[in-house]
């Protein structure tokens, strides 16, 4: 059972609650304030004024317990590479001179994952600069067959953005420069290493906004995003990497730069490589440059956070969304009671609304507000009359919008300070979504400490989450295989949007067939026959 | 200069002129009547109701002169490859009982494009209905070293789709079955031999519609549209097929079924196989289903179509439709006043406008036609009053929006009726897109018959087209590699939407660098060894 919480929500949100106002219009609903702005605590007990928690940050690791090294936990061996010598040392030093770490303390944060569930013991840092320096750096490691894994922001929640051995871990975070913006077409050219959030404020201040947006914006990276195929929460507006990204550069395994970096909507002058790179997790190759379309900055934004008696509301809730909001609707999340539950517990986070067994975040974005308020009005009008839903709270301004968002993005951190957590990011037909939750929770009983699901309904997208005091081989044999095969008897997918990384390469069976994965093979031995890059990683163990 | 039309268009179509009403509101605009339909001409001389003409109709083709074949107008060689035997057609006919074509009369139409450009000379014709069918002939074929042609609608533009030697002819019309529709979700799955145009009349009998749509679209085939990342009329709004696409089934060149048909908008389960063979041509496998993804049918759509005094307000048209329609934008298309001089010529189509030297085609499409209007009235008023428009005309109703839209769609057909056509397909930024036909113009001087210019504005994308009374080996050298180095000097791209195919490849070097070319050889090698699947295509010939 969920608990009461105490509502500590700010009266600056414009709300209304069907049950009380059952006859009046939205247009009648006035602003009651908008003086205080809720205290936002960030993980591990800082309280911080930033609505978003960075993900990755290294001050924050490193007063947390020691995470378990991956090869300690996992049953892995190591492959066969050379081990990073003196002589490597002095190569690289000159290569990117003062740009090679090796102090064990910077280290660490670099051998951790956000989640903290996976650690490596990486003894050597590069920070290159370049496209140029990356080559000069991936032929020397070809020639001597030493192992790479490529860092972004590092806030891949599938353990594949960190070493599990020794590997040597490249860092994209020095390549941060943006090439080119243009503004007629709205295309960004910029290095692989550049934040989100920057390129975001970047382009805005252009009229513009990037496609993808997710909670971990402020700390990851574009080339991380490309490399993991990034969804996130743009995604049912304005659809996946693979179109939105124009171009690319990446350096193969041998050092060889591939330049595909086109900034043209339309090019069908052959194999389309760079699809090769997005998604692959840096096992292909490492990007180093990206060409992005932004979409003209939409007008006019509001966010609706509703509260639903039941999954079949959210359903209907969805279908009424998409009809009647068409064009403009640009994002349509879901959570459940336990999610707000823990936002609320461990986050100092109140519901806006009426304690509800299921809460749904409407997103419009438009190019004239006037039309998109009356769009939204006729839906909230039909909803409430409907009984789909019992509570909702509206927001047109921006800190407002953030702080509805804040309690959807907001969740993943939730989740890591209630426990060891258990996370699983499956794509299934959207009326069937949330089934396996109770079955679950059934499953588990009280092993398990919370069991939620959240995510991304307009785009058939569950995060389904299972929380415990510690990491349990007993509990994770209780969910796996069973997750998996529930979901693949659905025809559903094991990875929507994380990838795949350390922790799922031995399930991708349960979507792909073994003719997928032979191809997925032979593709990795052509271009990486060494396979120095991001080992241990995408690909099923051989057998 | 262009020669003055005289106006046959029919009065129904909403009509203004900025010159003549400069202060009349749009509002007050009405249809002066709706009785009277143009009579629209097709191809050769026949004369038929429907407005648009299909391409690859074999009983057109077989009143034409002949055309050349491929192999005695252009240089290239034979590969080794086996000759069909008695005993490997008896082999075929074994797989697929009565679908074996030998009839030199019934394969004409199979070995000559749309174009009438190119001409094979392959002697048999296999119609397999299932994956099954076509696995069993392709593992056949690899072990007995015969090349394959895979053959959808035939309407591509590249010679891409008929065999340039005696290639076997693998023609997927009758793998022509809906699978399934899900209609929360709008995904459609079908087999690959589905014609696109009832493909989309069978999901707007469902309330959703394809993504793309092409003046080919009552020939072409789903399949072939993903085998040639067709890019269409409705790229600007719902883009790439790389990103609606949601799966695919292909059978590779030794026979192998490669299931990856995903119905799901996310799926992060390793690599993305679907891409390979999407834009590959039908040389790394032959695509035998889709699973794609639908938007929502528009409940409002209009079309304006608009006279401008020059390209510099062409552009400005396009920025300020940008910011004021936003969301609702669903084309932006332009021709020149060379394209409308021979859409009248050929085809008996007058302007709706007053001439002019370049007319633009504004689409809208969205949820609720009071606020399309709206926007598009604000629209309006305003290019009246700035003077980018000179003229303009507005349709809201599905035959007039047809109407409108043929005068675009069919200046390929217009222009296949003016002689030999030379036909490029370009990426450029936007702001150059036009530059290069004036230049041609003063380059190529009589001995051109038209040199026009029109395409997809908004996705950057130009259709250059010079025609001559016949092929002339000198005007190509006057062309090529003139017309290639100058896109390349623009960074733009060889070939925009059409692919490359038969015509294309030893320019791909203009917008590839030499170490693509090398991977896209390499990915070939290792999907098709022996190199049987639609050979002399898309890569470079070989040094």
């Amino acid at each position: 059972m969920v608990p009461h919480l105490v509502s500590k929500w700010p009266a600056w949100l414009c709300r209304w609650r069907a049950a009380c106002t059952p006859g009046a219009s939205l247009q009648q609903r006035t602003w009651l304030g908008v003086s205080r702005r809720p205290a936002w605590g960030s993980p591990w007990g800082v309280v911080g004024t930033s609505p978003l928690v960075r993900r990755g940050s290294s001050s924050t690791s490193s007063r947390a317990p020691e995470v378990v090294l991956t090869h300690e936990r996992y049953p892995v061996q190591r492959l066969p590479f050379s081990v990073v010598s003196e002589e490597d040392r002095a190569a690289f030093e000159r290569m990117i001179p003062g740009r090679v770490i090796v102090d064990p303390e910077e280290l660490e944060a670099s051998n951790v994952d956000w989640l903290r569930s996976v650690r490596g013991c990486g003894k050597v840092l590069l920070r290159p600069r370049t496209s140029e320096e990356v080559s000069h750096i991936l032929r020397h490691c070809h020639e001597r067959n030493l192992a790479v894994s490529t860092q972004g922001g590092n806030t891949g929640l599938v353990g594949g953005s960190v070493p599990v051995f020794d590997e040597i871990i490249l860092s994209t975070a020095l390549m941060n420069q943006v090439i080119s913006f243009h503004d007629m077409s709205g295309t960004l050219v910029c290095q692989a290493g550049c934040v989100l959030e920057e390129l975001s404020r970047h382009v805005e201040e252009r009229g513009f906004i990037m496609p993808l947006d997710l909670g971990a914006k402020g700390s990851c990276h574009i080339g991380g995003n490309l490399a993991t195929n990034a969804g996130g929460l743009r995604f049912l507006r304005y659809g996946s990497l693979r179109g939105t990204v124009l171009g690319l550069e990446a350096v193969l395994a041998d050092g060889t730069v591939l330049n595909c970096l086109m900034s043209l909507r339309k090019d069908n002058t052959g194999y389309d490589l760079k699809q090769l790179f997005i998604g692959s997790e840096g096992t292909l190759g490492v990007i180093t440059a990206v060409s992005i379309l932004c979409p003209p900055k939409p007008r006019a934004v509001n966010v609706a956070f509703l509260g639903c008696p039941g999954f079949a509301e959210v359903l209907q809730t969805f279908r009424a969304c998409r009809g009647m909001l068409g064009e403009i609707l640009s994002a349509f999340e879901f959570m459940d009671a336990a999610c707000m539950q823990l936002v609320g517990s461990h986050l100092r986070l109140a519901s806006p609304v009426q304690e509800s067994p299921f809460y749904v975040l409407v997103e419009t974005s438009g190019s004239k507000a006037e039309h998109d308020a009356e769009k939204l009005s006729s839906f909230l009008e039909q909803l409430l009359g409907s009984g789909l839903v019992t509570d909702g709270t509206l927001a047109t301004d921006q800190r407002k919008i953030k702080a509805l968002w804040a309690l959807r993005e907001r969740i993943a951190e939730a989740l890591s300070r209630d426990g060891y957590v258990y996370k699983y990011d499956i794509s299934l037909p959207v009326e069937r979504l949330y089934d396996l939750v109770p079955d679950l929770r059934a499953r588990l009983g009280p092993r398990a400490k919370h069991v939620v699901g959240y995510g991304h309904l307009g785009d058939g997208n569950l995060h389904l989450n299972v929380t415990a005091e510690a990491f349990s081989a007993a509990l994770l044999g209780e969910l796996e295989p069973y997750v998996y095969a529930w979901t693949a008897g659905q025809q559903g997918s094991v990875s929507a949007e994380h990838g795949v990384g350390f922790k799922k390469r031995d399930v991708l069976g349960y979507s792909k067939p073994p003719e997928a994965l032979r191809l997925m093979q032979q593709l990795k031995t052509l271009l990486d026959p060494k396979g120095i890059l991001n080992p241990y990683k995408t690909l099923p163990t051989r057998a």
